[in-house]
């Protein structure tokens, strides 16, 4: 490949960067990521609404989702509201609430519904304890199960069981997969940059003899139709 | 909002799922990943490379990534090499070598090199001890600094700190920001399905008093230029 110019920095050289620019650049070349709302509610009912760009897959069987919070930060609400409560909501979002959802990350107090202040619409569903966002098209109930104190910067991984999940019947495929861009999901890449994404295409599962092909998505027309 | 049908699925209604079907929909539901491949090298000098979607970041200072391995999986061998020889590096994927990069997924043996089966192009850069691929556009050389396991399912979280990083200079912008869809690299939903990007905002930091607004990428002319 004909190379271009290439930008090159040792740890030395990120090391000596002003915070702010080491900040916006590593969290950029992790690659893009999940973002999404997420929704708690403390023992005195006052709720919480907070963006995430960290939440990970960590297992299906039992299922399982993760996201890391740094304990100085706006995101501590949130972490005090699942260690008191221990259930949580993870929202997608998309295009038409994606300007409240990065308002969330402005420095309310506590006492401050970020639900109320940014307009965003709380939506409750059967005995689910923690709001859900109204707006967003994939919604997850979950219950925290796992809390890891990682070691090399003190930052918190919080692991989850979903308890409940609820998204457009349109959007699943016949063998479980959904279609998280027909639901109209983006993706953020560093702090700040929102995207929306186009399809390239699907693989087939990956065998050592053959290359992979591609599939094409098959919605599934059965549904188990909800509220 | 006149919301769709919605399909709803509890916990228990996930669990009776067939294994793979459960697979595939839990992997989807988590939202857009980071998707990058992982070069390392055992004590041998045989290289590895595998293709892994469940890398995070964990911090910018010290600049921390992490990414999540199954130890019954084929990443086993990325495992294994990393902890013998504890150097590694996360490349971008774009367009050009996606479908490369998903056959690494494929159960080679350990004596196999991905790096020659799938014809991606090994690229050695100064004395980095691990093999970065010559085609990715964004490429990190990593050192191991903490394993850890998590109860909930046995999965481990590596996460090291970045002690090299290349990118096209052009991708930079004026305050460490990295346009990384500038740069062609791509993101994946599921196991299987990959996407690029479409822009839709930068936006401000947030701030309690005012609305964010729309930032304009300012791209970097000075270049720290390497190889």
């Amino acid at each position: 490949m004909g190379k271009k110019v290439q930008q090159s920095y040792n740890f030395n050289e990120l090391m000596n960067l002003d915070q702010r620019v080491r900040t916006h650049l590593v969290n950029s070349i992790v690659g893009f990521r999940s973002v999404c709302l997420i929704g708690t509610i403390n023992e005195r009912k006052k709720t919480n609404l907070a963006i995430f760009n960290s939440i990970v897959h960590i297992g299906a069987s039992p299922p399982l989702i993760g996201f890391f919070v740094r304990p100085d930060c706006v995101e501590r609400h949130t972490l005090s509201n699942i260690l008191e409560t221990r259930y949580y909501t993870i929202n997608h979002i998309n295009e038409s609430i994606f300007r409240q959802a990065h308002q969330t990350s402005a420095r309310y107090s506590e006492n401050v519904s970020e639900f109320e202040v940014t307009q965003i619409n709380e939506e409750y569903k059967e005995d689910f304890l923690a709001p859900f966002v109204e707006d967003s098209h994939i919604q997850l109930g979950v219950e925290f199960k796992e809390r890891i104190d990682i070691e090399s910067n003190g930052t918190i991984l919080l692991i989850g069981e979903i308890k409940q999940l609820y998204f457009q019947a349109d959007c699943l495929c016949d063998d479980g997969f959904v279609d998280i861009e027909k639901a109209k999901s983006i993706t953020c890449s560093g702090l700040d940059r929102y995207h929306s994404t186009k399809h390239i295409s699907r693989l087939s599962y990956a065998n050592i003899d053959t290359l992979p092909y591609d599939l094409t998505l098959k919605y599934n027309n059965v549904t188990n139709i909800s509220s």
